[in-house]
């Protein structure tokens, strides 16, 4: 079918203009005039979509021109001055019709009607703008990492290991709903890999091995979280960005973590020019300043231990009052974000046992190399650490969680054999996405989101 | 930790030449003389290994440098005829050391032995060889769809529907293994999703659903098939990529089958020189040659009947006969391209009843729009299709299949709301990767793959 991408017309317009071009889309809108006809025509490739001027002495049949009927169109491209270019139609071809039964009637309908179908939402000026900016996303984090010599890693979706209790799992099973075993063992001895398998939740240890012979690396995949949360901000299947980097110690990757951070809003920035500015508009009011403020600040870095002095001086009144050893809580994390530092910012050193077993652990005795990057508005983004290279610091760490640590055999062959200094990070794709798309609820950055209950 | 890759002072070594600098990495061997040491390092960010010298007038100590040991090195960075560059150790610290038990001991290993840990083979240079290639290879396909206007599209991998049987499902699931219910409808009601749900074999339907709004899109992520089949082609967990372009006719997805391919092969064979002569060299013999003529070949296309009256008339003895309306085998794919064409060829207008229900129905009401693209050496590397855009007609041959429309209904309003003609392709893209790395059995193409039994 030889036509022409609408985006080109754009974007090219030079090389079209007063020439015959044949374009293909669907309706979004149709107005009449006595002579004359509009058409707003968007085939998925532009975000502005190309006005069709149908002139009524023409004889074209304009009585199906619904939205969302689905056209094949040829005529002279034209400069405009209200659009860049419009299409003055010399043949028109319905290729498919749209019934008056189709839910995407000419308003504005609201984000919690269009949840309910997902499979037509993805047609609105709305939904193509996030799903837009959500391909540019991940994009910018391939083009990222590529270009700073990471490797792309497939780690495994179906595992047996979980992470030390990073979230709840879903089992992965071929055996009958009412399969009928005497012991557990039996029962997993049949089952599909003849061992209890479940989905990922997090891909690091993984990734710590692989960076061991690859140097650096990173995954982007689906990682799972089988947690009864009924919030805007949690999903059970969700996309996971985890880079490791070996010969690095915690300073490095809080260097990295800005620098990146920076690049993809960046790349978004310049590359989604027209959904972004929408986004803006309809959506959360101030984005492109607040996405151009991340862009254009020194990220500023605080000690934990500082941190909790910080907020013990000042005089707000929290719902949960601040102590050496607590985890920071939303509200802490915004004062420090929107009113102190008034930018995003490292927290570094945590206390050991609020975090992960394999963070290094700190000559202090008491905390660890782990950095949690605070964004005004939003909370924690990304979750840093160096890892505890040393073995035996680390089999400690094991044993004082109670961690069995004969399951952890091969991942701690990386501390066995020629162990080296390697941090890494972990950023929730989605929710990044919530962010630089300003998008209020989770459901609304997939197609298909998947929580409790809901499929 | 500063200092410098070691693909740097390869790439840019008048940068580097004659100064010193800081390098990290593993001991990949080490070999002694009288008054001379000599390291091979590498640190994963090239493929060659940086030589060390140690004068032994330094007095540094080297009886720990055995194979897989890390180090931080200092030292001048000079010209070598046989190396490019190497590096005069003034300063050498151990960063980890390697104990005698290391499986990876100076010898050959066969992949067979490897694949018992898998952990580690990922340090060796025929896996740093080919997981290279697997990024180099993924990241050559985000650059061709993104080059082309295609959005990535993030599936759904926890699905409730089946894509009518392209395979076996796995069951995902957090009821106990022992749950007690009185029938099946009770048990679902109370899992997780509130519903009976699989991990996806496919993400086309929802692919076609995304692209009638958003143009062309490409989906790239794990796909799941439950089958109990131990070859060197299997995989329970793959990764799998499914563009879907809409206004585009079986025709058209045969050129864009066609381009893409050439351009995932040539970006392969551009930056991933060194891998890929190694591989040339170890693993599979004319391997570049190979690669060569795809990249240079002008595909052939023939009509599924025509193939049969040319395997008819051949003279060869096939172990299974071929007629009209049975799908072709290894042996009759491999007569076509090894023998026949001689280069990569699209079969076009298969039977209808051996494909799928989607695909569009040809006007002689036996065949359907449907290609597959054989490759010499390997067989079938994509299969493509045109879709059924006509409601009736899709309806009919759903029925046909017995298949339960009802389940369908959000698929099905791609053709009821705006139908359009549209077209896409299905690649294995670990079978992919078999293919350009040469290698021979698929459980070398990921870290940790998942077959039936193993995990």
């Amino acid at each position: 079918m030889k036509h022409t991408d609408i985006k080109k017309l754009f974007t090219n317009s030079a090389e079209y203009v007063e020439k015959s071009v044949i374009v293909c889309g669907w309706v979004r809108t149709f107005r009449d005039s006595k002579t004359i006809s509009f058409v707003e025509l968007n085939d998925g490739t532009s975000f502005k979509n190309l006005q069709l001027i149908i002139d009524k002495d023409k004889n074209i049949d304009t009585k199906n021109l619904v939205a969302g009927t689905s056209l094949k169109v040829e005529g002279l491209l034209v400069e405009s001055e209200k659009n860049g270019v419009e299409l003055q139609v010399a043949n028109l071809e319905v290729l498919g019709e749209c019934p008056a039964e189709y839910p995407l009637q000419k308003k504005r309908h609201t984000l919690e009607f269009l949840r309910e179908i997902p499979h037509l939402r993805i047609r609105t000026r709305y939904f193509q703008a996030v799903f837009t900016v959500r391909d540019q996303l991940a994009q910018a984090i391939h083009k990222y990492f590529h270009l700073n010599g990471y490797k792309y890693l497939h780690a495994p979706i179906i595992t047996a290991s979980d992470c030390e209790g990073a979230g709840e799992m879903f089992r992965v099973t071929t055996q009958d709903w009412n399969a009928n075993y005497k012991t557990e063992q039996e029962y997993y001895a049949d089952d599909f890999f003849g061992a209890k398998a479940g989905l990922s939740v997090s891909c690091q240890l993984e990734g710590e091995m692989a960076a061991m012979g690859l140097g650096r690396i990173y995954t982007f995949g689906p990682t799972f979280r089988a947690e009864h949360s009924n919030t805007t901000k949690h999903l059970a299947e969700f996309w996971h960005v985890e880079p490791e980097v070996c010969f690095a110690d915690i300073n490095d990757i809080i260097e990295i973590g800005e620098e990146f951070i920076k690049f993809i809003i960046k790349d978004c920035l310049e590359n989604c020019k027209d959904e972004l500015a929408f986004l803006n508009q309809y959506g959360e009011q101030g984005l492109l300043e607040k996405l151009e403020h991340v862009v254009n600040s020194d990220f500023a870095k605080v000690d934990y231990t500082d941190a909790v002095e910080i907020l013990k001086k000042s005089g707000k009144q929290f719902v949960y009052p601040v102590e050496w050893g607590d985890d920071l809580q939303t509200e802490h994390e915004k004062y420090l974000t929107d009113e102190y530092f008034k930018k995003p910012t490292f927290v570094v050193n945590y206390p050991a046992h609020i975090k992960s077993f394999y963070m290094k652990q700190n000559p202090d005795g008491k905390t660890v190399a782990a950095t949690d990057l605070l964004v005004p508005g939003i909370g924690e983004i990304i979750g840093c650490s160096e890892r505890e290279a040393d073995l035996d610091k680390l089999l400690e760490a094991m044993k004082k969680r109670n961690m069995p640590t004969e399951a952890y055999e091969d991942y701690l062959a990386t501390r066995r054999f020629g162990s080296v200094p390697h941090s890494g990070f972990g950023l929730g794709f989605d929710r990044m996405l919530m962010y630089i798309a300003g998008v209020q609820n989770i459901r609304d950055t997939l197609m298909f989101p998947r929580t409790v209950g809901k499929i």
